[in-house]
């Protein structure tokens, strides 16, 4: 058996059985090796961030990690951004790379570049295999990182001779633990801060994003009286019919503020104390209001879902008291198509189970109200703020539910990132509606550019945020990658559109024409 | 006067004047600072490959770097596998990135990562500016370093409060060292070896492509018996009529095993002794024959130009004896369109004063050898191996060089990776012919899975490596981005096409339709 054989089948073992990649010559033994492990499957990407970004959408939704497979230095790079939103995600991902034969390396090939430096921005976990003989067991170390809790991208190096080499045996990944409990004391703190009678918030984040917690968190707020909401950009936030609803912090310090307004006890659980997503002159990076006590429920790598239960307890909470979701949607819109349309258009049309994969920014502001009640859904959200996430987490997340179908929400700059999802889309026949918002501008960076108070845009400036000159036609750009699109200037047609989407097994793109709010 | 307008005039003051960007939030205060200095051109990439890209193409045609404007450790690691190829290429590249304000990384925001740890696998010279009194002289010293000699990529990262707070001033970049001179006693010593009478070659690379060194280095060739041979992937090889013609050695390990049988002496210039771009199990790394010895005329940093004219004295070659591509054009071709028609045409119909952009991979092969004779042109090669370089460095050549056409000569795969630069020609309106080759294959890693000694691939290993399921339709994907395409499926439409484009102010696209050589 050789390394590559050995490694996948200790991936497969681990149950880590899918593979996105986009490989190149140093990994065609892993690729010759697929043949060999009748479990694994490979999905090919066209680009490294699509392999990667849908490694991210596939553990969110799979609960467990995928691999990648990239090719050397510039492979790694290529899909870094994506490797990024997964590590502030804290999603699994064992992200293999392959790299020139170990005897290889001095000769300064074409391709030789440091690729433990470029892990190193992602990953705590960055081990290169130097020999055959330690490559399953090193894989098994990679995959226990990134198993977590909390999950991590985990980077293995496989040169190339380790790949191929014979005297591999898998290797056994040893049991992972669970999320610690948090402790009693901790509990009966925090609903101490909640039973003060001072205005109070639960910000939940990460694992207490799910249905459970959801309810769990709800209860208390009811008990208590305290707001809940959760981070701006939950890597999966559960909602919809029969789920308690949940107001996420805003992007803009401003609302954010706003919403904390008055708060003296914040309470944060497998989530952060809100930060601005960005500098702004005389503006605070710190959300968190003066006078503001922050309470730690539950940290990232702990149970936050018993914790919120044995909070609810401890603040003697009624057992059915959450406040959920109604289950009543908008009607569907006609007329003009605004950002407020193809909110409604969503709300009204969402399809039960359907998972939403949101890279819609500034268009798509709406869409959150008007999907409250629809029936229960995932909500994706864009956890590291670097562009080009939405598609390929859509792909993952369709391979890892291949019963639901996917709602790729993408904006049109960020899409041009990493367009070529949609060809994986169509290879696969993965359930997935894209709906691009098209406003033919960088519409959030002409907003970001009056908020960093720089000076009023000149020519040059402005000519550097808008997208026109030449329109992109993103119907022809979907159908060159083999998916079929179609294009709605109205409400009504983006009805049509999007309900013949949704019913309609396989990927399909509505090019949404939003007008430009700048 | 703010950082961001200080860093520009002093950018523009050592001729820096284009800038390659795709800007987010963070580095808003730049974008407001293009109208504060009329001299410099802001140049719109959709995505960071292709501004990276770009800034190489332009400073491989200008002589002068260009700059870049990337967006946090996610934008770094878009335009990461380009800067890769200009690092190889000893391009000089000033990479600036944009970060979070200094006081505003603590705060650990969602696009918080070590942007410098990325940069360090494409420069030496990594600096993070801490103080707007700093900002211009840290920017003069990046600027000097990519000078070199040789070129290099150096970046400067560029905190958002540094960029917008006001107290600086423009800084002067030092007069810059011009290439080092190569001691005559290393002249002598290589005369020696080509006048011992043993089989000899001369390998250039780098500066030693150019026209001037080239002419040299034939009149030492034609004097002494030594074979004239280039490096596989030149940055930039000056070529056709009246330039004498140069081998390149060969991508694949055994021709280039083939093309140097029985040399005993091999000189180097501005070039590296020959290795084997990838490792195989049982066939060596190093390409340098047993037996031979290698003579370094001029390093990286030193005048080839002027050690090949005083070694071509040193051995008595004539003045004129330089042996020159006689001009001599193919037909142009008729019938089926083959990868060998297809190098007809190119032969048939380059113009003048060309720029060749060649990511052509497999099925380019025969170009080479059927544009030798064509009008003086320049050809630019994949430097470092990372695929997706061909469009955006055909961008940058074209902005460099507004007065002559550029080939990109793009295969189906890599185009993949950075097609978002059709925009860019687009917006630019640059005289960009692409010729996309589409044999709807990873060609190369099929002849690369055998090369391997991968065992007979199953059908898993075999689709990682096609491009069909769906078919890609390049003449979509060109309109979707705004450039006119057609497509060719015979020699004759070809012919048609290309000449049609090679006339037409302005970008656009031939799809050549190739059969796979799989």
């Amino acid at each position: 058996m050789n390394g590559a054989q050995a490694l996948i089948r200790t991936l497969v073992d681990a149950g880590v059985d899918t593979c996105f990649m986009n490989p190149g010559t140093s990994e065609m033994h892993f690729v010759a090796a697929l043949d060999s492990v009748a479990e694994v499957r490979g999905v090919l990407a066209l680009f490294e961030g699509v392999a990667t970004g849908a490694a991210d959408g596939y553990a969110r939704m799979a609960g467990r990690p995928a691999a990648t497979l990239l090719h050397l230095g510039p492979g790694l790079g290529n899909g870094l951004a994506n490797l990024h939103n997964a590590r502030k995600a804290r999603t699994p991902v064992v992200n293999i790379v392959g790299d020139h034969a170990t005897y290889h390396k001095r000769y300064d090939a074409q391709l030789e570049s440091d690729i433990e430096t470029v892990a190193r921005n992602v990953s705590r976990f960055v081990r290169t295999s130097q020999r055959v003989e330690d490559l399953a067991g090193d894989a098994a170390e990679a995959i226990a990182a990134a198993a977590g809790p909390p999950g991590e991208v985990a980077t293995l190096i496989l040169p190339a001779d380790v790949s191929w080499s014979d005297g591999a045996s898998p290797a056994a990944v040893p049991a992972l633990p669970g999320r610690r409990a948090v402790a009693a004391d901790t509990v009966e703190v925090v609903a101490k801060a909640l039973r003060s009678g001072e205005p109070a918030a639960i910000l939940v984040g990460g694992s207490a994003c799910r249905a459970d917690a959801l309810h769990a968190a709800s209860r208390v707020a009811a008990a208590t009286g305290a707001k809940l909401a959760c981070e701006t950009f939950p890597a999966r936030l559960e909602r919809g019919a029969c789920v308690p609803e949940v107001e996420r912090i805003a992007y803009l310090g401003e609302m954010a503020a706003a919403q904390l307004d008055g708060i003296r006890h914040l309470v944060v659980v497998d989530s952060k104390a809100p930060v601005s997503f960005f500098a702004y002159p005389g503006k605070p990076s710190d959300l968190v209001p003066d006078g503001c006590e922050v309470h730690v429920l539950a940290g990232h790598d702990e149970d936050a879902a018993g914790a919120l239960a044995a909070l609810a307890d401890a603040v003697r909470a009624p057992a059915a008291s959450a406040v959920v979701s109604d289950g009543s949607r908008p009607d569907r819109p006609t007329g003009a198509l605004t950002a407020q349309a193809l909110g409604a258009a969503i709300g009204a049309l969402l399809p039960e189970g359907a998972i939403v994969s949101d890279e819609a920014n500034t268009s798509g502001l709406f869409a959150t109200a008007a999907t409250a009640g629809a029936p229960r859904h995932d909500w994706l959200c864009l956890t590291g703020g670097a562009i080009g996430q939405g598609l390929p987490v859509a792909v993952g997340a369709a391979v890892a539910c291949p019963d639901r179908r996917v709602l790729a929400f993408q904006a049109d700059g960020s899409a041009l990132y990493t367009f070529q999802a949609l060809w994986t889309m169509a290879r696969e026949g993965l359930d997935v509606t894209t709906v691009l918002l098209n406003n033919r501008s960088y519409a959030i960076l002409n907003m970001e550019l009056n908020r960093v108070g720089a000076e009023t845009p000149g020519p040059k400036a402005k000519a550097m945020l808008d997208l026109t000159r030449p329109d992109m036609d993103f119907v022809a750009l979907a159908a060159g990658l083999g998916v079929p699109a179609s294009r709605a200037t109205t409400a009504d047609e983006l009805v049509d559109q999007l309900g013949r989407s949704f019913a309609t097994p396989g990927p399909s793109l509505v090019e949404a024409m939003i007008p430009s709010p700048w």
